[in-house]
């Protein structure tokens, strides 16, 4: 299952012309540290190493990508266009949508302050979730912009320094209760009214989000859009566009999310290096979720997976522990003409070798026994024999492997 | 590079009916305490998480694996033939062939306790060599037997509990100065020279290896195998077979190693579950260092890196931003027809984009200019041109992607 996410994650952003680079797992704490403003989450998985250096499992990819990007971006013609798919860790109870260990797919384009970037990134966040089997009716993107908020805060005359704190309060819309809401809103001299009226008028869409939607029709990828301006992402680092995939029910988590990061760059680096970024991250466990629960994805990834799962092709049949020698080297050849090939490692009845090759979901099995060099292949769906010589088996075996096994007879 | 190293890997272990398993990077200590047999490794990354657990950064993966066949043994037909490729962790400096963090292929059978598993085994591993681009010339599989160690051991009279200390020796024939090793193992009441005789007489090989070799002989692979008995494997728990495959010079760190290991899961699962098994693990930085090294497994390498690896086949040239919807839904339709591409995010001159077409190292240059819906096409290493209409041109490009370029016209 995890090969099968990996193998759409990285065959999109391909198709994309996106770069697959690869970033430590352990970073000193320091580097999220200054990621994050000062703020550490209590779900950092941070220790002491034996040379007592403080330093933290990832729990994410974006710091780590700033790093690298800042230290070797001279190298590279702009605008770069890069991915990871790396393991992360969180530190908390495992609960459905999140694991202690888990899997991200990063995507980012640096260089780039134009919308373009934006609405290149969002397509291949969308065309990985059609790579999925995904419809419009299973999923859409919501969109958003932190700019919007920032030209409403100006004209409710809320101070910068409590931006974050305000953002922090749009972020929870969905999911507080509107008195408690109402309340803390209160604080900065607000109704809830007036933030939820801002929320649902588009009109107050920044002409950066009209850009970007223009460029996603014109690729056809208009009706997966929504314009929501309650989506604001926790993190401090944003500055423009944010953008979240979210199940068509809204019922889950997000499936991906992301958004413009120009700062970030120059944060990371202490001020030596400045570049527009814009990025997004989708993890494996929500994905998952998904797919399971949606008939024509989950059918799709079935299907991959009896094609590059477990199990093998063609199992050989030792009869007579007497020919070991001869289906070995057969099987040696087959294996070398890329067939996977399994067979019994010690002497065993054939009965329980012909289980076995069920068992291993074979196609074929092939019999090495009395009448070698001439070799009996059964075919186990059909149940029907052929047969050949020995120094055939390669060819004949690469012949009826790219052929359907025909209709079976009643 | 690294999805060279593993997809080479996950193919030649399919190949062989192998299953690909996971397991979690990070384990309670008392693992590898129980699995080394209460000493640790200075070298293993060892921390305390907030909730107090003392937890280890895995720094290989059958002790993961032995808990969770331990656990999940009854509900898979035996054999089982797993394998693995994960990210393992070492706590030291960073030095040539060895790095903090790196990644380990490991095959496992288990349930079969006959030297058609072990040959089987090494069949795969030599086989990965193969796919790499290697040939006799370029390597060889170093077999001993841990066994003809005891039965020499109980000859001699040395005690059991004295046998680690024993094998440790044995372990640094190749390594440790002549006169220190004579000393230490005057310690035993040995000489020098006895044990090298030992080494030496290829009649002390047990029965195991004579059936193990003449299996792989059978299979094309016996050029391969050299009886070295002064192979031991550092490792405490390995019971019988072990190898350990080498450059030809002999002048690196071995690429790969493993061996028999028939109590650990015994011991692992507390006595719960007995369960014969032999395994192997390649890191992955000893076969890059070899792979760069050796000319044809390096450019076989540069092959598959250049057919997979950065840049695009399709860069879509923008002339004129008026064109930029018509630009971005045909290369949406190529992208989804399966080919990468890549186009200018936002203004740019010809001149540059046709630059960023060679850095991207793209084939095909479309450009979406004035006489749309007629597209031109440039074939950037011959320099000549072709158009077609914007409705034929994904056929056009599937079709011209699958043949060579042609003679360049002089």
């Amino acid at each position: 299952m995890r090969n099968y996410l990996f193998e759409t994650w990285r065959t999109v952003a391909r198709r994309y012309g996106c770069v697959e680079y690869e970033s430590p797992i352990l970073e000193d704490t320091g580097l999220y540290l200054k990621k994050s403003g000062g703020e550490l989450s209590s779900q950092l998985f941070r220790f002491e190493d034996q040379g007592g250096r403080d330093v933290t499992l990832r729990p994410e990819v974006t710091a780590s990508l700033a790093r690298i990007v800042a230290a070797e971006q001279r190298q590279y013609p702009k605008p770069l266009k890069w991915f990871e798919i790396g393991q992360c860790f969180r530190y908390e109870k495992p609960q459905k949508g999140r694991g202690r260990e888990f899997y991200q797919f990063n995507v980012d384009i640096l260089g780039e302050a134009g919308p373009g970037a934006d609405a290149e990134l969002i397509a291949l966040a969308i065309e990985t979730m059609l790579a999925f089997g995904f419809t419009a009716a299973d999923f859409l993107v919501r969109v958003s912009d932190r700019n919007a908020w920032l030209k409403f805060a100006e004209e409710k005359g809320i101070e910068a320094e409590k931006m974050a704190a305000f953002l922090g309060l749009v972020d929870k819309l969905e999911r507080e209760k509107p008195e408690v809401l109402a309340e803390k809103l209160a604080g900065f001299g607000m109704t809830l009214e007036e933030v939820e009226a801002f929320v649902s008028n588009p009109e107050n869409a920044s002409d950066t989000y009209d850009l970007i939607r223009a460029d996603l029709e014109a690729r056809g990828f208009g009706d997966f859009l929504e314009l929501d301006l309650s989506i604001v992402r926790g993190l401090a680092y944003y500055t423009g566009v944010v953008f979240e995939i979210h199940d068509a029910r809204k019922s889950m988590r997000a499936v991906a999310g992301g958004g413009r990061y120009d700062t970030l760059i120059n944060i990371i680096s202490d001020g030596a290096v400045d570049l527009p970024a814009t990025g997004f991250a989708m993890g494996d466990y929500v994905i998952r979720n998904l797919i399971e629960e949606t008939t024509h994805a989950a059918m799709q990834m079935e299907v991959w997976l009896q094609r590059n799962g477990a199990g093998c092709e063609v199992y050989v049949v030792i009869p007579d522990e007497v020919r070991r020698g001869d289906a070995l080297r057969l099987a040696t050849r087959l294996r070398q003409a890329g067939l996977s090939v399994d067979l019994p490692l010690s002497h065993a009845k054939v009965a329980k070798q012909f289980q076995a090759a069920e068992k291993c979901r074979a196609r074929f099995a092939v019999i090495i026994g009395e009448e070698y060099p001439l070799v009996k292949i059964k075919v186990l769906a059909s149940r029907t024999e052929e047969s050949c010589d020995a120094s055939m088996l390669v060819e004949w075996m690469l012949r009826r492997i790219s052929e359907p096994d025909g209709p079976l007879l009643a």
